[in-house]
């Protein structure tokens, strides 16, 4: 292993000196999350302010087979930006690279670098009265390489995609230091093998993300939000079926909130939900262009009621109103980690399989520690759960997060919707993939990272 | 290389005889496009009806090192689908393998085997209250493996993007017989590296799709579609500003017709714009769960007469005359052929440069044959432009095509908005791609055809 002088030296040979930080102070924040569940040591971290400057520190790093672990705004939750604890590693800290170059209101696209945080650029979008439409509850720190890097989901997944769909170009930096420039500014592009797909959501496992063209969207001028109770799942799921069918793609957001995870709420931050309780609550919000969606969810209500869908159910009035409904969905992980020690599992199923699991996993809990706490919540229209436990025996997290997947596995889901595999999430991903699948990613990561130094232990299986 | 009869007796060996055309009339219809373009020779064609059997074809093709070429609904631009002249390739046609397995209306998600018509998925996810939102004028015949191998774009891509967007789980078989199942029914899954976007318009180049997960869309109730007149490609840019400012979202085609496109057609159609003929026509339409359309667009109207945007306009009062509007644009291509031979080029360019191509393609078209007459139409919407020239003299054709693709490249545009490159543009791709980007997709290409067997010398370049 090359000593950590060794690598300083090499990289002051290459970047300005204050692009280098050396300082165990210093690097502190670079080294933790923001959780603080991920804890790693590194040789030096470093900061680059050009595509160049990227380019040089992997030449550099190749050459002494020093692993490199890029880093964004920390909000990730799957451990994908912190170095492991040999303090042998290079953390890149994309930073000083935060200059949005261009925006372009009716070709519908912006083009930032890697460092711009992700709020930044959705209010550039705003002031052109366009939408950048990843809403996601770390927006003020996560950037954009992050979330292009982590393919963020989010709020919104359901009316606009996760983050992949709206990348249109990128700028990597490959492991041997080549800068490939795809910073194309067109909706529209089908020449051959979309190859910067692969850098997509692979946490710099395969190559840098340095910068991004990304898709805006028009901004819709009304919006609607609803807030419903149901006794159970099933009725949920037929409330989004007849939502599909109503208000189709206006639809923004269908969120399913357990009755004890807005308990939790109620406890830690006195809000409740204006409406009487059932099993579930429903937090449904759909946006136009045109107007009518007030109108349109009053309906839908009034048929949800005729049919026995609904234990109760309003209508935002207002903003305020609609802001209110969603504080109750914003507070939920705040009021969790405010209820003791809590493991995340962020699962995806079949939409006719969310029931079965959350009565299985129910079960199952109790069975594996009664003092258990689930906390349940999601994105229902993308059929994304946050299976979350609130543990009362740390001892048990490893069998509660097997379990959990295992019940995912069986029904075909995903054992990481939204959030990532990072470092939290691979070895399970590797137990439960079959292994042709394993061993083509295997093989896409050693063509593209022989030397095994981008982001080692994240994302993708690596050499060993 | 090996013999025809041997690769025969080989593929015998592992399919059911009734698999295997080998006689020469019964190939003819594999081995020609629909236009007439591409001509090709081959071994045979073999008509696998399984995941499986491919897979066998496969291995044994790999054994024997002989090329294989997949072949869809044969309704392909740029030859994708025909193999070379050598008779030493088999061609795959997936036609057997048309099973719609599953349609899900509440999840918005329908699986379906490769060898399903487009329009029979399309009609099976409309009996069930959705749409599978690709609308291209081939959908009669294309199949879901060709617009997935194809990554096909089409009228709806301004709304719904291109079918790459659309596509949620993939089976595929890679170059060795190995069988990746990546079928999964879920909206969301963010678990490492996303392979399945290698094989998704490469055209069978790195791997053949058997089967996909598509997601489908809310089905909209309401439609508007309005006709506009413009003197220049900057008005309708800033009509286009304008419609995303006010229908935004709605928007689902915001097409592009040259004056003398619709000239072709009411020549040999006898059809004709409602309108005062300006330079251009914009063919615009909306749709949304919401009614209010029509109202809007008579807004959309006022406001760009008022500001001198639009020389004449309608806003249809009836399907059928909204139809009738739509019948104007499908004709163009029909009337492009009855004028001529002509050469199709498929380009995107940035929005801002749309107009000064077409001048400066006009002056070059020009220049190099005045008798050559320009068709221009497209999907401005996406900056996307079918630059269409009907020939007088085909030895022109080849500088033409260069010339046409210069224009674009040094505008940042693609060669290749929606057709693929096919065997028609890997050389023109080649030529104008910068090589860090054509080393990192042949490095792909490479890793997952190692022998070169799968659709050499389409899509992507080979090990040459």
């Amino acid at each position: 292993m090359t000593g950590r002088d060794q690598i300083i030296a090499a990289l002051s040979g290459v970047v300005t000196p204050g692009c280098i930080l050396t300082d165990s102070g210093d690097m502190q924040r670079y080294l933790t999350d923001w959780r603080r569940q991920f804890h790693g040591k590194a040789a030096c971290v470093v900061r680059p302010s050009s595509t160049g400057e990227v380019a040089d520190i992997l030449r550099c790093c190749a050459e002494m087979n020093v692993a490199v672990v890029p880093h964004g705004g920390n909000t990730g939750l799957a451990g994908g930006a912190i170095p492991d604890d040999s303090a042998g590693q290079v953390v890149i800290s994309l930073e000083r690279m935060n200059r949005i170059r261009a925006l372009d209101a009716t070709a519908l696209l912006i083009e930032a670098e890697a460092g711009v945080i992700l709020q930044t650029a959705q209010e550039a979008a705003r002031a052109a009265g366009r939408k950048l439409p990843v809403s996601i509850a770390s927006e003020g720190s996560a950037t954009i390489g992050g979330i292009v890097a982590t393919n963020a989901g989010g709020l919104n997944v359901l009316r606009y995609g996760m983050t992949r769909d709206l990348v249109l170009g990128l700028e990597v930096v490959l492991a041997d230091g080549t800068i490939v420039n795809g910073m194309r500014k067109l909706r529209k592009n089908n020449a051959g093998q979309d190859w910067k797909q692969l850098f997509i959501g692979t946490e710099g496992s395969l190559g840098l993300v340095t910068a991004a063209v990304l898709r805006l969207v028009p901004k819709p001028r009304h919006r609607a939000v609803a807030m419903v109770s149901v006794e159970s799942v099933d009725q949920a799921v037929s409330l989004l079926d007849m939502a599909l069918t109503s208000v189709g793609e206006t639809l923004t957001a269908f969120e399913l909130l357990s009755a004890s995870a807005l308990a939790h709420v109620k406890r830690h931050f006195g809000k409740e939900a204006p409406i009487r309780q059932g099993n579930w609550f429903l937090l449904i919000e759909a946006a136009s262009s045109l107007s009518g969606l007030d109108r349109a969810f009053e309906d839908l209500m009034t048929t949800a009621f005729e049919q026995a869908l609904a234990t109760d159910g309003v209508v935002a009035a207002s903003e305020a109103q609609a802001n209110a409904l969603w504080a109750l969905r914003e507070h939920i992980t705040e009021a969790e980690s405010r209820a003791g020690y809590s493991m995340k599992h962020d699962v995806s199923l079949p939409l006719r399989s969310i029931a079965s699991f959350i009565e299985e996993f129910g079960m199952a809990l109790d069975a594996i520690d009664p003092h258990a706490a689930p906390n349940v919540f999601g994105h229902l229209g993308d059929g994304n759960l946050h299976v979350n436990v609130i543990l009362s025996d740390t001892a048990k997290a490893q069998v509660i997060m097997q379990t959990v997947h295992d019940l995912v596995a069986t029904r075909g889901g995903s054992i990481s919707a939204e959030h990532g595999l990072g470092q939290y999430r691979l070895d399970e991903w590797m137990r439960l993939t079959p292994r042709a699948e394993r061993e083509l990613v295997g093989l896409l990561k050693r063509t593209l990272d022989p030397r095994a130094i981008l982001n080692p232990g994240k994302a993708v299986p690596g050499n060993e």
